[in-house]
């Protein structure tokens, strides 16, 4: 397992970032070369983010973008924006509840700018129109998301199971990406599962303690 | 008229704000000390806007805001987020398609974290809904709205009528500021119209040059 993505969601503030950041740099964590952590903030965190994210040592992703390249699109942020500011952004998460067609057009003008779009998924059917060379593709699990604040722990068979069956669906070069609560008590049992190659974490992301329990339990 | 707004939408990178901000910068404006410019940049640049806005002279604001209040809104940016950047947020331009029960949610979200929402409207008959202590309402007017790229100028004649009668539908506190197509050129005759309190400026807003011939026009 090589990919930490914390999807950080519409929850931090930028008081709340500069404690995580300040905490997060002082933990430590086991090295890894072939490891990325991408840390996916708010839109106007972005510069902050990339601003320390070297020093600190993670990478920056965006948590959306527009579907238009340019122009009268009041409130949207396009491709050409992010570029100057990501390597990766998140396309189409389940929460943005976008048609198939409109993460396909995202990913592309991720593409076309020169950003890794992990692009979300949680049917399976939705596979074939969205594993094209350069994505990275990140599973949804429908059954292990938390649901009205409750979450049920999937079995790590199952997962397994579905995650060979999502391997045999892509290209062999494709990047899969396991998301559903993973947590600082799951991450040891996803960890054995070999087709899973990262992990898109949530509310764990938002506690660098927890975060850098995640990365330093896979590695 | 004392409000000068630029809705940059999703037209400007980094490079280009930068040259607008150098460019901008050497003007000459005429000294009004009523005078509010407020500058709308996309998301990720509302941080950089509002560092130099002290010195350069200009207030900042967003172009939307989530109509949730924090949480799991992947790719979403909240009130509480907006509140530490900028002193205004654009709320339900006609270009987001939104209905007027979320103008309202984002109007109030704004008013609650001490942001002065800048309320757009098209119809007069939603004005009654949205005219509440604290907003400031603009008017993108329909018959003044380049479309498909054709302008076709209206008749101040016919603008001064409507804004007498959107002044009559709501408080007598209320700012209101007309958005339709405003240029160097039509500028003189929309700053003749008293019932005018300041102009959202798309376009012409893009050229720091023309932006400022609109304001010394009107000062």
């Amino acid at each position: 397992m090589k990919y930490f993505i914390a999807n950080w969601k519409m929850n931090m503030s930028l008081k709340d970032i500069v404690s995580w950041l300040e905490e997060f740099s002082k933990l430590e964590l086991k090295q890894d070369l072939n490891r990325h952590i991408i840390i996916c903030p708010s839109f106007p965190h972005l510069s902050l983010l990339k601003e320390v994210s070297g020093k600190i040592g993670f990478e920056v992703g965006a948590q959306d973008l527009s579907m238009f390249e340019k122009g009268a699109h009041t409130g949207e942020t396009g491709n050409f924006q992010l570029k100057e500011l990501v390597n990766y952004c998140i396309v189409g998460h389940s929460e943005r509840k976008e048609s198939v067609d409109t993460v396909i057009i995202k990913k592309d003008l991720c593409i076309k700018a020169g950003i890794i779009p992990l692009v979300c998924f949680v049917d399976k059917k939705d596979l074939t129109k969205l594993d094209t060379k350069g994505v990275i593709l990140c599973w949804e699990d429908p059954n292990n998301i938390s649901k009205d604040g409750v979450y049920r722990e999937k079995n790590p068979l199952d997962i397994a199971k579905e995650m060979r069956e999502i391997k045999e669906r892509v290209s062999k070069e494709t990047v899969i990406i396991y998301g559903g609560s993973v947590n600082r008590e799951n991450i040891k049992s996803l960890n054995e599962i070999k087709e899973i190659d990262g992990v898109l974490v949530g509310n764990a992301g938002l506690d660098p303690n927890h975060f850098a329990d995640i990365i330093n339990t896979a590695i």
